[in-house]
């Protein structure tokens, strides 16, 4: 059986990290499956889905890993054709990825204790993202 | 139910990105499923799948990206032990993931307006791919 | 349909990669099910699931790779906070992601002929690991 929902999240941009564990736990439980799993999966192309240890030390490090790798700030031939400045944007949510798929049995994801699911919204202004939840079990 | 379906592809390699979205709606529209998910799977250790803004300043980018964070030139003991000079090729596949599922309802894919799924060959030589489209659901 | 299988693997920590194929290949064997996908899902915040040409030379090209992209040394702020001096293994887990989602038909996994399922523990101690499969299919 398949059931389709959806979280509404508004962000900050600019490397916002959101952790939307409990509000995927509580769809997961809601719904009348007890086993399967659950595809999260960002529409957009400047924002990604994984999973981390939520701590504010790590939201740092990962924001800092990022702008090591995808600096905001180098030249994109993104940013010199639509002028959006969110090059970097693109590149660091391609390299994340928008989906993940988390197994669940007995109503409760299997995720270890401090492992979060977290939003990483790298867009350069707030934004209003919409997080599919497409839950697939028995 | 499940549902498998192939895509064949040739690529020139040397990180040709190819749109796929419309091959993967395509299939989701001849099949006999309203809603569920797809995951599409390149077979292989030098490719990779994700999503992005299929736009050629973009496309420019992450090329530039991959060839940045895991250089084509460097050293390899992949290239010393089996001289095919593609060791760049089977880092930036694996770091990017070989697979990405997505939900669909009303046989349509969830995806946001400006993101499209895309294959990234990131070996050293055209190439024939296979991209597997594994469909599950309602 | 929906399985629940898991593997228990002991590791070396420190960027440790460990193929896994066989053992997902067997429980797709051992299962009811022909044809489906398998989610190999690593419970934990400082270990990822990839896949790569299971070789030594590759083994040490992405340790490598990590090291580069997200050095053990450097500066992380969950090492001030928790003392535990794994900020590095953090961030290359949530890079690289802790699932993949993998399709098989008449019971195989539909891999490339150099492609394996890896565990990467990068964790700076041996782990005790527990690696779920999640198979969905009929």
């Amino acid at each position: 059986m398949t059931i389709t929902k959806k979280i509404q999240l508004d962000t900050n941009g600019n490397c916002d990290i959101i952790d939307i564990t409990q509000q995927i736990s509580n769809e997961i439980e809601g719904s009348n499956l007890e086993t399967g799993i659950v595809t999260v999966f960002v529409a957009g192309s400047t924002a990604g889905v994984t999973t981390i240890e939520y701590e504010s030390g790590l939201i740092a490090d990962i924001k800092l890993f990022f702008e090591n790798i995808a600096p905001q700030s180098i030249h994109y031939n993104h940013n010199i054709r639509w002028n959006d400045g969110n090059g970097h944007a693109h590149i660091r949510a391609s390299i994340l990825g928008p989906s993940i798929t988390i197994p669940f049995t007995q109503k409760s994801l299997m995720l270890g204790t401090w492992q979060q699911i977290i939003l990483i919204d790298f867009d350069n202004r707030p934004r209003s993202r919409q997080v599919i939840l497409q839950l697939i079990g028995d």
